[in-house]
């Protein structure tokens, strides 16, 4: 099955630890990068993960908060060093554009690419962006400025041809694409072997619907509906519930309260507050309420599948 | 002997590597610290170090290029996150005050602390900062942009009383710090004993002199004079000379070179290329010329003595 993973470049949350980076993950699909957010440090870890940066085209941004943009200067400018000239895209809130602006007026000047920003209305659910290989949805989240997820859904791929019907009825290779594309084979007697004898399903779709910073917001539930992974912050631990609501954050039981109601097929967590001192008891909050949830950590790759 | 040490954040250069960070040293002086540039992630490698932020006061910025700036933005929220309240002062040339404007006006908001910036004129050799301990003066460089180093001068230090001369004489004890001011002693008969009797001179001052990044400036010997510790930038190997004079850079040897005219005491160097392969070959380049120099690496504490 051809690649969809997500790479955990950084899982903590506002204040910096010496255990967890700030915010950044990057997903791969079908052997494309796309960023999403980009905390201090993001093209460190970039560059110790071994990603390739010249695969990388998009950064999506959540929202406007230091611990998940102040890695975009150092990032951009590292691409105008390298001798990139392949445009970047960049997603996120109008508030971003401020920083970009100074990042290329003032760091990137003689640069030989382009850097394009495409402010995304974080109030509503819509495509943001698609290729060949995906969409972009943005995800509306509550947050204490405006603040959006991003849902990457992958386009149906192409059934797989039944070598055994083509060899059969001696069908030409070169009319392969066309039967995985969809059209039925005509004999030379004249009979139609309908495309569904001579395919057999492509897998369904996977998707990926990464979800931070957010409180608790029920509104996500039919948004990720059977999504199969759901990132979902999870800064506190149950017992500052108060202090999540307070600060427009989730507990990790609210994370797994809209993995479940979503049915969704796996849950991971992260953006850790400090407060945290036992990531395991913080993951068997989560487990209580969604059993197949998992913990983030720096250099994880987690399959979407 | 009272603390004078230089700790090594990050001594690598422009294109980040997953061996060096970028730029960035912390000066410890009697327990204060002041940070002389701030390459990105510098907050981190600061906590890694377990250094305290609430004894860092100033910040000294060489230049405004993003791999001796980007660590700023982070460097000023985190504090502000952690409760903050004392003024936290940034010295460097007035284009850096672009970058703290944006970090000040969109993601510090709400803070208790205050930020001050003073532009440093790098044309001219000045000081640029004084407290109780040190001076800081700044060392005009030759780089692509308007850049300057930092010279810290320790203020004079105490004499050291002559314990034995105190308890022969029975002078009270109410008395030493006077004399450790500078105070002769007049005893009960009417004989003066001189201050020079009663005191053994203070050490020489010490000072650190931070030369990074420039072109070779032979117009910097006189200024660093006798310093006890130099850093100067040694970008590329002696083979790439020519790479060095386009990009207003060092080579370890023209590094050397104003160590030895300097006569200073100590060498360390830094600043390194991507293109520097081995290290320990660089660094010999730079002994043939100078002897004591060393190669300065993250995590390093440099004793100025």
């Amino acid at each position: 099955m051809e690649s969809f993973n997500v790479h955990i470049l950084g899982c903590g949350s506002a204040k910096p630890s010496t255990r967890h980076n700030a915010a950044c993950q990057v997903v791969e699909i079908r052997g494309k990068l796309y960023m999403i957010d980009c905390g201090e440090a993001a093209q460190i870890e970039f560059a110790c993960q071994k990603l390739n940066i010249n695969r990388l085209g998009h950064i999506f941004i959540s929202h406007n908060h230091g611990d998940h943009v102040f890695g975009l200067p150092g990032m951009i400018s590292t691409m105008g060093l390298l001798g990139r000239t392949a445009e970047l895209h960049i997603h996120g809130p109008e508030k971003v554009r401020e920083l970009l602006d100074v990042t290329l007026g003032t760091y990137c000047q003689g640069m030989e690419y382009e850097v394009h920003f495409h402010p995304v209305d974080t109030t509503r659910h819509q495509l943001v962006f698609e290729d060949r290989s995906i969409e972009v949805w943005s995800l509306p989240l509550t947050h204490r400025v405006p603040c959006c997820g991003y849902l990457f859904r992958e386009k149906p791929r192409l059934p797989h041809i039944r070598r055994e019907m083509i060899d059969a009825l001696q069908i030409p290779l070169s009319q392969i694409n066309n039967i995985k594309a969809g059209a039925s084979w005509t004999m030379d007697d004249g009979t139609v072997i309908p495309h569904e004898n001579l395919t057999t399903p492509a897998e369904p779709p996977r998707s990926y619907a990464y979800c931070s910073d957010t409180a608790y917001r029920p509104e996500l539930v039919p948004l990720v509906k059977g999504a199969t992974l759901l990132y979902h912050e999870a800064t506190y631990p149950e017992e500052l519930s108060d202090r999540a609501q307070e600060y427009c954050h989730s507990t990790s039981q609210q994370a797994a309260k809209v993995a479940r109601e979503a049915e969704v097929k796996r849950l991971c967590i992260g953006h850790y507050s400090l407060r945290i001192k036992d990531e395991g008891a913080h993951l068997r909050e989560a487990q209580e309420v969604f059993q197949n949830t998992i913990l983030t950590h720096e250099g994880q790759i987690i399959r979407v599948e």
